[in-house]
């Protein structure tokens, strides 16, 4: 007998679910011609201490079973999802999203060499721009090794004031005169708006780096350029709050912008960062703008470059970003960590042998 | 004219809202129904085939305008809701829970001491018990200083297999004698379920440490016992973990449970380990169960005990552990951040000094 | 017998201790002349190359029983302690530093208000400037309750581009007019450095946010200026990224530099952030700066603003920052955890009665 | 003439370095001496006091220009790397170090499967053995794919006691029966002592689970059987802690342990924990046991598991553990992030392709 009860009540189930579905759907159709009319109106769509009082309705006029908090929430979640067809259509404009753009997106440099799509890159060179001739010893040497972008710091920032803060426009010009004279392309980071229109003619990537990589007015700034930029994860930031940085580039404009993954901080102490290599997949599927991986940041250990960078493009990534030294123990940052030319050279040659660098 | 039309959409909505409600509360209780048959039928509540079923028929039935993956989102929450309706019964009567227990736990020890409700503990005592002279010179220098409890290792779990681990039952043995020698109760770490039955006679609280928080079958030992037991906030523990591993305890019948945040795992370096300062007084609202800090463990660091103890009084904290060693720097386990006597009866001092300690 | 050959081998061990120490001391003070020697010739006194030849003519002539890798560490060691010797002084010149300055730097705001020294601070008001009714409202409430300055942002630094971002100059303006009126300091975030200069007429106390903690251009640029400065800690910043970073403001000249923790990034979902309280004495200690907390975004939690208000002062904090709304239902951002004027009476009350205020 | 004087001053400082190698040398030789007449009268090597008196000794007669707390530190290092001669041959011998045993160690298992080496393995099998269809459709498919290892969890430790927490030996039993019947070998996580020997029978791989990482008396057990071992890393361990945890097995006798990354406890929400990649190189290098990968645990989301297993195969792991269940939706534990069957196939199938799986 009990199992004829049982079919009762749910077909009772079944019945009260098809209705709460009519009543829903209809809720939303309503939800959307207010949207209508507030948007003739000019008024903003979501109207706080209306939804305020319609839970204070709910609430008062519910005889249980649930407690006014479960009714609380629940409405509040389809008060919400009603609210999300119309912002939905807002997210979907996301302008980094893969639901945006269902192509990658690929970023065409001069002499025509590209990141992203069907082929990877291998971005080297020192971690600061020093001197003439460290930076054209680095030049000449990825030159040789068939590399195509050189990344070189200028302007760098420095937990200490007292730290060595890089040449500035100096930098960028000998930068550029090394990779002109070797044909190479540039990248270096900027970290002040107000720098960015003078470091046009000197970069061909503005890098911005993970210390701002929530410094919206450097991201908005960098959105007005026609110029690539390369955007560094955050040391501790969320992959939402990566892209959101990202959206802040995009939405002025720019849409030549890449990510790059430089490892986050956690409490495991024999990696100066942790790589997170789940990120590059996500990323990749959440966005079409193309992925990189900086291989040096995010582990801070020379021994492991070659396994991680193989990692990195196994999970997806569209390219590697590494730091090379011509003589790294008298660097004046970051010396431990870079590659010397030889090592270097060993380096890219495993990783192109390994099939995954494309 | 729009305004009369945005006042019949919004009647239109208030109007749908009622119904929603009306439908939701009716469905909560033809499951509440169902619940019954199927408890009488001694079925489990949860019959994820038919909540698949349910959402199937919904989707196909969805004509828009909200998608097929938010109704399937907004359905499992109303479905989770009616389900919660009975295990919110269940959580209600979380044993470790305020909502099921609205006083208090107060933990009554021999000699009438409590740990809980309105007077503060100070628990004391050397990280490792390592010679019957350490333990009762800290035992003379906590009964002098007024101390009620007093903690020593004997079953010490440490990273690696060949560091000291501490002298087993010999411990207990030193450890008990030197507390009644001086008036004292004792609180001992046991890692071993085999352990429990034999160490009852020499300690008057059970400790079960970070490292072990989740060993459920060390938990479940314990919770057979009729002893205190002072369960330790796991390295990487979230709050609602740590109150699960307390109600493995309580769930097998041992009421008297004590709970003690000891620092959680984060990437800053100046300390061992950062004090989680809010989790006492979520835990105190969350649970009737006294909550302790151990400065020892979550700083690392000597020169902040005193500020840090206060903190966590004043945050609510029901008792302080702290670690005193006769000499710090030749202790067998955790020499830099022992105090000595003197130095514990400094940091004593000051405490009570505050009026924090009650 | 052993015994004897025991004592005969220490004896030699305590001559070669002394030597050991005679030879350290002899070349700590020809590197010091060496020092002289360069800063007369205007030359870097670290010479990494000088540094390499030594270490590899000591591995050279090793003989063992060290392998050469102890051997270059230990001399490593010893090189950077002389060297130290010299940036020690450097080091100890640090300008937020307790070893550069003992006392306490205290703030002295128009109308001789003062944070830092002998008396606590509580910081209140709205997480954004919406209007002029409600930071009126606001202004007036902290007003009755005998808060000397309040807070409100202008320039919101939001995750998404489409979030509401501040009101901007205005925001600042009605900020200043209502603080006015009702006899209240200001403090606002500044999140780009030109907005500086025409911020001055507005706000007593400039903000720099956590995700600006190391945008150096605007630690630089808020250096130059004569005017107190809060600085948040960052997400993810170590308390030594903190105080280089205070560093950054105080070496362009000015002193005027406060220091606020606001929680940090960890895997805990029951709290916003984790509140480090052990950064309060750490920071206390370490430099002489004014160490506020701010309660609400910390925690993230109405629900424990009071324990963990006493907390902080309890652990040395010479200031709380707490967010006041007069609806929190409706705020533009961080809805759900300011507090109403009603609750931040309670609050504030409650920090009082405690006797931890000052 | 100031090079003359320079010249003059580094000349000394050779001088003086070469005395100090000379020294330090002699210091470590007599020192060894000591071990050897201490070892004798079975005395321990380290004498605390007797270190703490030299320093006190050296302290007195310091006359600078290096503070007492720098002589202190330089000596405390001297000291240390004497004693670290001996403990390094300690270490060095540490069992589970690549320095002990420079070959990879290969796990020989029933039916000359090996794991480890030259070939690449993939575990698969349900999160929970839940009943003998479950378990034997699962087999079944496996069989089909080519797998050789299946997993299946009897004894679950769940963070709620309420939950379902596995069949226990009945779990183990039907996996056996299912495994035989398919040709497959059986792996299942342990975790209770006392269940080790009844295991023995139904389970080919002994598992150890992240939350037992550190029950070092499970560890101990595990130890002294002759039973494959598979260690998981713990949800928030170091490496160093991870290799010890293998340590305390291995130092008692058991040699076949296998070390599984199954992803780190972090702030990234989008994903379940943070699969640690850099650890599979590191864990390689320092050790010679294979290095697994649990990509279900680590990423806790079935869309990116192919690239992530990629990733690890591409930085040298030995294996993958993925989960696998015929209906996922109805699962009793990780229901969201298990494969079903078709699933499965499609992922093995991708994994094979990329010619990482050798």
């Amino acid at each position: 007998m009990t199992n004829v009860e049982l079919d009762g009540l749910r077909a009772r189930l079944d019945e009260i679910n098809g209705q709460l579905l009519e009543l829903i759907s209809e809720r939303a159709q309503v939800v959307q011609e207010i949207g209508v009319v507030k948007e003739k109106q000019g008024v903003p769509k979501f109207d706080p201490e209306r939804e305020k009082a319609m839970l204070e309705k709910l609430v008062a006029s519910n005889k249980g079973p649930f407690t006014s908090g479960t009714i609380r929430s629940l409405f509040k979640q389809i008060f919400a999802a009603s609210l999300d067809l119309q912002s939905d259509e807002h997210k979907k404009s996301l302008l980094v999203s893969r639901k945006t753009r269902k192509e990658d997106t690929v970023i065409v440099l001069p002499g025509d060499i590209t990141i992203g799509g069907l082929s990877s890159v291998m971005v080297a060179g020192p971690c600061s721009v020093e001197s003439e001739l460290q930076t054209r010893t680095v030049a000449a040497a990825l030159q040789k090794a068939g590399i195509k972008v050189m990344r070189g710091g200028a302007f760098k920032p420095r937990t200490s004031p007292y730290d060595f803060q890089g040449l500035g426009m100096d930098g960028l010009r000998i930068l550029r005169e090394a990779a002109d004279e070797y044909g190479l392309l540039t990248i270096s980071e900027i970290v002040d708006p107000a720098h960015l229109e003078p470091a046009l003619d000197y970069v061909d990537i503005i890098q911005i780096g993970a210390r701002n990589m929530q410094n919206f007015e450097l991201l908005k700034a960098a959105g007005e350029l026609n110029k690539p930029v390369l955007l560094k994860r955050g040391l501790a930031a969320t992959m939402e709050e990566f892209l959101h940085a990202a959206e802040y580039i995009m939405s002025r404009g720019n849409t030549q912008v890449m990510l790059i993954e430089r490892g986050i901080r956690t409490y495991e102490k024999w990696t100066r960062n942790t790589l997170d290599i789940s990120a590059v997949p996500i990323l990749k599927q959440e966005s079409h703008l193309p992925v990189l991986v900086d291989v040096t940041h995010s582990t801070g250990r020379k021994d492991i470059l070659i396994p991680c960078a193989k990692a990195a493009l196994a999970a997806g990534a569209d390219g590697i970003m590494v730091e090379v030294h011509p003589d790294p123990a008298t660097a004046l940052s970051d010396a431990a960590q870079q590659l010397n030319i030889e090592e270097f050279n060993t380096f890219f040659s495993e990783v192109k042998a390994s099939g995954l660098f494309r």
